[in-house]
């Protein structure tokens, strides 16, 4: 085995049968890496934005910052809480999208899948665009080609997952609690220095004067409330990828739902004090931040200061001032976290499509699951505009955050209605005096959560919309569009496509034959010796004679090979190929109704995709407006060149290869999940909540 | 008939049948025009050039530009006189690539082709980006957006030619005409004031400073010998075109080849008289014209001035002081007959594409010859780098420039050398004296063009090469070798392919069809009765079990329908379905590998290529992937969907469309032309001279 194929064994989760799905339950210790990494990076801009959203305000804003990051922290208890009663109701895994089209119809889960598809392609952005800033940290250079390095690294996730990465448990479980250890740990040592050992920490820019937004400086009341409201909605971004676990109950060890619920309060409180715990040492050691595009922007003694670091390399510059090597940890598990975050879209979303695609929501080529052309398709359609964003944002975390919030919140309200639809439905068959308690008491939770989530997607719509967010508005409802007018179609085609007794019973009564003759040579040769094989009513081999020369020169070739089929020849007055050939067809079809016309076209079979632009553009074309005539089969001969043998041999490679993944199917990845245990049925699961 | 359709009929000429081509000869008033546009539109930028090149040695460099003038003028001349000789020994019109490949060998007509290929389009680039240059005296917002102006140009262009408009007789005849009686009436006009009428005309730039690069403005000799060459080779670019007369001499009446010589002469005597009577008419003016980008510009008093006026644009607005009428009249045929020019390679890239495609140095494809879609390949393969270069370079006629003129010499200097080797070869065969007298003289007239052309075509590489000629080095090399590697590519395909006597005569012993069914729906049924139709000696219809739900429906369908094949479920337990049917397939290959296998594939016709995308795409992977096994053919029963007949309809009114512009082939465009005169035989010709 090269270090290739090993390095690729680690990242690389082998394939798995669907019979084997049940074997690959997560204990919770798994579970919570798996499924927080986009919940937990959040962590990584979250705080900064809420900071330098309330520098437009000058020094003064600030002084909110604490107050921005209670209201946070209060929406994701109560989104984490409301989320607790999702994952009982509803332990298969749908999720938000399953929620909303089981208890409020089909629309409203559209509706939520569309947010849902914007929000993952703006989670890659967001992610790789901050991990980005935090690599600079480390290497400056970047600074100024920030959009190109992000691209690049999404070109890189992509790559990495049209090879067929996927999430696997271990390997993502390290970095993630590395994040936690090192900005818990960095948050607990610089709290203990300050409260316990009493040193007066101060943060690099503590005695920078920030300059605010002359606009904002004014401390109008009105303008200081949509300054708040604005911080508040960036923040909010802290919450982004709370519903994965929703989405991941099937993939807990049993009892599923109550391990999911567990795992979901966990990752709330480790979130939530993160972020607390940034905003506290923020203020504590008078961190700063400024947001250059916003307009505020750093003075030391009147005169204007660059820095450019984020809360958190501010603060592990800080606090591991005599340990570096504690600064060069936290840094790396932040960009790290933040990939992985970026990856979990690069899952999330194909699986999304794929959802869609099987309701026929989107185009069927993105359902096709298991092999290696596995999901490439919706890899594709989620990097690309991810990659478009970052270049037109110049991967600026502050103007992307502005898009982001919109599509998360969308799928929290909607969700959150569905919940208490939900209860209430399920209210009105229910006796049991307990049960009818136990759901009361989950109504009261959704509907909190609903009328929490709801204001804040009215805070965030109002507070953003010019910003950015209604690019997010309006890429959704054109998703949502795209999807419905799709559906229309494929329910249009198998109305049309359905099959009547006529249809089953009407077989043509004779086959005619019609062999293209391009010239004599093996391919043709080979396609005449099949049409003869179907032993056909009439057999015709046809030629056009477009230029005079050569057909004599096909004619004389013909007569050389001395076959038992003469060659029609075709006139082409005006030098066509196609014309001729459809006006033959159709005479035959015409002449005989009730008749199969087969057209025989000797296709090449090449290695290259350079060497297809030099082959086959006639066959392609004629093949293409034969298809438009009722009756007509149109049937390629292949024949294979030399250099065809290569191409088919790089494909077995790769078969022999995904075939070798599978067989060390105990092999390194996936292993410490397998337990054996037997697969679920959902209504146990749903019984027993 | 429409508006747009008589719009149209008058700038599409008819198509014509094989049988036709004689009779569209053109007497010399046409042939003129229709020929020379390309020649004569050089005259609008070339003096400029010449000008703008010596602005940079200052005020002193333009005292050269009467040497540089007669210089162009003589190497014209002698190429005017070498290319008389050209028509009558070649009068079948193929030019400086016949002529290098009879005389020199095919590598030597391959190096004349790529020449041409590249200078193709450059004619487009440069044409078209002077056109603009010229409009920008009646449109000056133009300025600083030449670069998408002309790009839209190019655009419009490839659009008008992909719908078929070609070069016709009296269309092109008018502006033409228009632009030798504006720019002679205008140069007669103004000498006759100066040189008759004693009025001092003063051209708008003549009160201006010109300031040159200080490089030059030493007078350092050898910079001066290298700045006159560069002044020089651009000014060659008024020798561009003089080889399309060469291409046409099929076109002429009898007697072709003296027709076609005499329309040379008075070509040239047009060409030289109105480049030097610019020339003459800036020196008289004081007009003067500085190279922004080169480092030269204009000062009044010490003042940086600005003013973009072109030659002939300043002369106009100069002469016509009184009579703004004849301005309009000059810069609008100058930059008609620039759009001519462009278009005139519009024709010629895709004949000697088509030429060379059939001798298989390009892909075939380029060859296809007579239809709707004739050419689009060609004219698509000459628009996109010609767009692409007007954007690079912003559609600055002096940057291109530089590019320019290589490919020309190249192919001129390579096709002297061939007629000089026509004559010698014809000289050791001929016996009569007088006519080996006039070869002898031809031989050596040839032979001065030789040396001149390839003077010419050294002072052209080593003055231009840094500025810009070596991208038309590297593309006609790459060019080139992509040629001959095409070339060998079929060669090799044609070995491979040819037939050998047992592919004749080897039947398969049995044909085994195997009907892909993806659901129960008509198109399944129909591919299903037509695989019936060709009573195979097994028959089977497969589906794969990807999903189980899915599977059962198709199962429970198929039961429902009472058919009487069995449906054989291939399971899949990795979920895919392209590997269970190619495995299906291989083993009925194996248990019968003296039997063909027919596998019918059912595929839906649409009429869009956004439904193309939500279709198919299962089967496209399939056919792709059973191409490569040996013993099968894949059979494509379409099923067209209501949609596809829109598009059916769309292709038959544009058939309908192309068959009425037959039928009134008496028509409006090529009337004048057209003489009921019989085809003359190539040789018949050939034996004339």
């Amino acid at each position: 085995m090269s270090i290739g194929d090993a390095v690729k064994r680690v990242l690389v989760g082998r394939k798995l049968a669907s019979s084997q799905l049940g074997d690959t339950l997560l204990p919770k210790r798994i579970a919570l890496p798996v499924f927080a990494s986009d919940a937990l990076s959040s962590v990584a801009y979250a705080p900064d934005e809420i900071l330098l959203t309330l520098s437009l305000a000058g020094m003064a804003g600030f002084a909110f910052s604490w107050e921005i990051g209670l209201a946070v922290g209060f929406v994701m208890f109560i989104v984490v809480l409301s989320y607790r009663q999702v994952v009982h109701a509803y332990p298969s895994g749908g999720g938000d999208f399953e929620v909303a089209t089981v208890n409020l119809g089909p629309n409203a889960g559209l509706t939520v899948a569309s947010a849902l598809l914007v929000d993952y392609v703006l989670t890659v952005a967001v992610s790789v665009s901050s991990g980005v800033q935090n690599v600079e940290a480390l290497i400056p250079q970047i600074a100024g080609h920030e959009g190109w390095v992000a691209a690049g690294c999404i070109v890189l996730l992509t790559a990495l997952n049209l090879r067929g990465a996927r999430e696997s448990g271990t390997l993502f479980a390290i970095p993630t609690y590395c994040f936690m250890v090192g900005v818990l740990g960095m948050i607990g040592w610089g709290l203990f220095q300050i409260l316990v050992l009493d040193i007066p920490l101060r943060a690099s820019t503590a005695g920078y004067e920030v300059v605010g937004d002359p606009f904002y400086l004014q401390m109008n009341a009105f303008a200081m409330v949509a300054l708040l409201a604005r911080a508040f909605s960036s923040g909010c971004a802290a919450l982004t990828g709370v519903e994965a676990i929703a989405n991941g109950v099937p993939a807990f060890r049993r009892p599923k739902s109550k391990n999911a619920a567990a795992t979901l309060a966990l990752l709330g409180t480790i979130a939530i004090s993160m972020m607390l715990g940034i905003i506290a040492l923020a203020n504590l050691t008078g961190l700063k931040l400024i947001d250059p595009h916003g307009g505020s922007h750093f003075e030391v003694d009147g005169q204007r200061v660059d820095a450019d670091l984020t809360a958190i390399g501010q603060l592990a510059d800080m606090i591991f001032r005599d340990f570096p090597p504690g600064f060069y940890f936290v840094i790396t598990a932040t960009f790290v976290i933040l990939f992985l975050a970026a990856n979990t879209a690069f899952n999330g979303f194909p699986v999304l499509a794929s959802i869609l695609a099987r309701s026929e929501y989107l185009p069927r080529a993105l359902y096709t699951r298991g092999d290696r052309l596995a999901y490439s398709n919706g890899i594709i359609a989620l990097a690309t505009p991810a990659i478009i964003l970052v270049l037109v944002f110049n991967a600026s975390v502050t103007a992307l955050i502005q898009l982001y919030v919109v599509g998360v919140f969308v799928s929290f309200t909607v969700s959150q209605l569905g919940m208490v639809r939900h209860w209430t439905r399920h209210l009105r068959v229910e006796t049991d005096a307990r049960a009818r308690a136990r759901m009361q008491r989950s109504r009261i939770i959704n509907a909190v959560g609903l009328s929490c989530t709801g204001t804040v997607l009215v805070i965030v719509l109002v507070s953003k919309f010019v910003y950015g967010a209604y690019i997010a508005v309006i890429a959704m409802v054109a998703v949502f569009a795209v999807m419905k007018s799709i559906h229309r179609h494929y329910a249009k085609v198998i109305a049309e496509t359905a099959p009547s007794p006529d249809d089953v019973r009407t077989l043509p009564s004779r086959v005619r034959a019609v062999v293209l003759v391009f010239d004599v040579s093996k391919p043709s040769m080979r396609a005449l010796n099949f049409a003869k094989a179907i032993r056909p009513s009439s057999l015709a081999c046809i030629t056009v004679a477009a230029e005079e020369q050569e057909t004599r020169a096909v004619l004389e070739a013909w007569e050389r090979e001395d076959l038992d089929v003469p060659l029609t020849v075709l006139a082409s007055p005006y030098r066509e190929v196609t014309r001729p050939v459809l006006e033959y067809v159709n005479s035959l079809r015409s002449a005989n109704p009730r008749d199969v016309v087969c057209v025989f076209i000797p296709e090449l079979v090449v290695g290259h995709w350079w060497e297809q632009l030099l082959h086959n553009q006639s066959a392609l074309i004629l093949r293409a407006r034969l298809f438009f005539m009722p009756g007509v089969m149109v049937t390629s001969v292949p024949y294979r060149l030399a250099s065809s043998q290569a191409a088919l041999d790089r494909a077995k490679r790769g078969d022999a290869q995904v075939a070798a993944w599978r067989r060390s199917g105990s092999g390194l990845v996936r292993a410490p999940s397998i337990e054996g245990e037997p697969p679920e049925s959902k209504h146990a699961d749903a019984g027993r909540r």
